[in-house]
């Protein structure tokens, strides 16, 4: 889950700040047991309200059965060359935004609900801060970055030739031949260029985003629910609306589409994917995890959970090329192909109106802008940004109140380019 | 769960055996999505029965919501010393078994339906072995294995003196005085001598130990269920039946009493303290995980999954006198209490028949042998077996068809003593 499509608002703050809904000092689930006030539970969906939810992206796999994405072998070392300098760079805000006047690094974090932050500079951790419940040991979850996970393994494939980007989804999965997804290309998948009926509009109760939700596990089924009890159920279920091939729209079943997929070319489940080619080779500190539907199945839409330094890891990767430690692990070719960017015209149909020019690619956000900087972007604050020119990584999980990057765009991405500025000043 | 108290039968083979139950050559789980005669679900209970349970075993975590018990650090290197003429080592089955003849070690993996099996001698893997669906990266359920960690922890806390041995429950949880728990002494709940109201009898449907794991979350909770939610409400409903400090009862209701004195005293939860102590220190390869029940509270009894070679550093660890690395994580003490072993007289009012003259002690299995050996069991064969003598240490997964070891020593414990005595050869 994700960007929402719509505008951004001047959003008037009507939710407590991060200092209020801080769920250390809100003190939830503390206890044996937790008195009866503070706890915070699945079945009734308190989990997914705000400030809950505060908690409960640090507790994820608590509420929800899910699946190892095993690391492996020795942990690789994340240097630190801490520095003490960052805290009082300046940017920014853009407009509109609640936050107006120019505001330091730090004030972003809190503007932003961070939960917890990582910047390395040249592969060395320069920043690195944690909020709230989040602990470096503790596995947030990543919900949309999980996208950009999937689309590196799916461009993975395409480099291999085991996917053909001009075939049909149909070739594939023939259970889809019928639903909407069946005649898009396998590019069109991994671009999100795809023309069916599903709504991604957090602010809309009846959107398709919250039964694909509940097909999934995500959210608690109401009695007597008769919808589909599975990812694979619910993606059968979804109609066509509109050609492929033209404007990008962002929906989150796209995603589960490119997972099916990758299970179906490779007979390996996502998780397995995962670590094969990046938990266990990055010499991971622990293992991450996947939520999974009623059949097991991963969340390949925004399941991820990992702990935050692991995350960098993977940025760190990336930044160098889809090398890490003498190993290539994403061929050279879906790097620049992330970076070379997708259609920046079939962007502005359905694109973050935060990221002007902007484009997507194999299922990461790109930037275009002067520091050729990509990120996975998620719901809530979520991502891992990547800035080529600055050799920086930002990894970043938060709890933000509101659903969609728009809200938290403002106050984040001049934060990163202010870092980045002053990371190559020296 | 684990052990009954019943009297060792001469079970007449009514299951398939390990090869006909093999989950790999049944394919459950596999396919995307798996056939509709593939599928295992935990809503239907069918998770729970056999064969199915030796596919859920060893992914009990994508079918309930599960805590991580956090590795750290750098992975600590468990070398290898493999040795080719184990598998032919034989020993005699106890008497009454389903087997009446001598056996080759390999003879008896299978008629233990064993899931993965690690020997280590002197700190080194000599023997290392997986079936199934396990692997070296796969964390499988421990099951009572589990009340070892929690009875070490408790031991570990009278040592330090911040448990008082002597004290009733009640001083400690208020919440259990007018349960069957409140005037029973920490020794006693650590020794498991308490008459409570309470039947580990899992051939009886109304036991006790099924409305627990309802309670717990181990099992589905029918519609309509209006028993205990939790843990903590389950345990406030336990009744008094005799008096404490008298036979050894084997009540895994127990040992979630002494981990909610563990939480009540450190004020951290279950997982943490493992990671703290064992986990972390360890240098495991993976991260560990506990089963929760609703209010996310771990389950002490039984809820423990972990990969094999990670549950032999931990028995290692135990042999050496509570050492690893440098450090000293368990104190010598609490290793000698249990090596001496508990009260034989209390054993033989409930104690195992498969172990005549053995003892319970800290919630560990004393085998009072010619080697001294001791041992964390688990239902379904689940065994960390240390052998002083032998300077060996044994981590096993299976998944019997049948509920108790008495079940499965016949072929298991004559096992393990002729391997070490083979071992002892050099």
């Amino acid at each position: 889950m994700n960007q929402s499509n719509q505008a951004a608002p001047a959003a008037p703050r009507t939710y407590p700040d991060a200092h209020d809904s801080d769920p250390v000092r809100l003190g939830w689930m503390v206890g044996a047991p937790p008195p009866r006030d503070k706890i915070i539970s699945f079945t009734d969906g308190s989990f997914n309200t705000f400030p809950k939810s505060r908690w409960a992206l640090s507790n994820y796999r608590q509420l929800v059965p899910t699946v190892a994405v095993a690391r492996g072998g020795p942990v690789h070392d994340l240097p630190y060359a801490l520095r003490d300098d960052l805290d009082a760079v300046t940017c920014t805000p853009l407009q509109p935004s609640a936050f107006a006047g120019p505001m330091t690094w730090e004030e972003s974090l809190y503007a932003n609900y961070t939960d917890g932050i990582v910047v390395l500079h040249k592969g060395r951790i320069v920043y690195e801060r944690y909020f709230g419940v989040l602990t470096p040991d503790t596995a947030h979850i990543a919900y949309s970055v999980t996208k950009s996970f999937v689309g590196t393994l799916g461009a993975m494939l395409v480099a291999d030739g085991r996917l053909d980007p001009a075939a049909p989804v149909s070739q594939y999965l023939p259970e889809l031949a019928h639903s909407g997804f069946g005649d898009a290309s396998i590019r069109d998948v991994l671009d999100m260029r795809l023309g069916i009926e599903f709504s991604e509009d957090y602010t809309e109760p009846t959107a398709g985003i919250w039964n694909f939700a509940r097909a999934g596990g995500l959210l608690p089924q109401p009695p007597g629910y008769a919808g589909p009890g599975n990812f694979y159920a619910f993606l059968e279920t979804v109609a066509k609306n509109g050609p492929h091939g033209q404007g990008f729209r962002y929906q989150t079943a796209i995603t589960e589409v490119l997972a099916w997929i990758l299970r179906r070319v490779t007979g390996q489940p996502l998780e397995a994917l995962i670590s094969h080619h990046f938990w266990q080779p990055l010499g991971m500190e622990h293992d991450a995890l996947l939520t999974v539907d009623s059949l097991g199945t991963a969340f390949g839409g925004g399941g991820f959970n990992a702990v935050l330094r692991d995350q960098a890891r993977f940025g760190e990767m990336m930044r160098n090329g889809g090398r890490a430690h003498g190993k290539q692990l994403v061929p050279p070719e879906v790097i620049a192909d992330i970076t070379r960017g997708g259609d920046r015209e079939a962007f502005k149909v359905g694109g973050a109106p935060t990221i002007p020019g902007g484009s997507y690619r194999n299922m990461w956000w790109v930037m275009h802008n002067k520091h050729g900087a990509y990120s996975a972007r998620g719901i809530h604050g979520q991502a891992i940004y990547i800035d080529p020119t600055a050799e920086m990584v930002i990894a970043r999980f938060a709890s933000h109140p509101l659903a969609g990057n728009f809200n938290f765009d403002p106050t984040s991405l001049p934060a990163y380019q202010a870092i980045a500025e002053r990371l190559l000043q020296g």
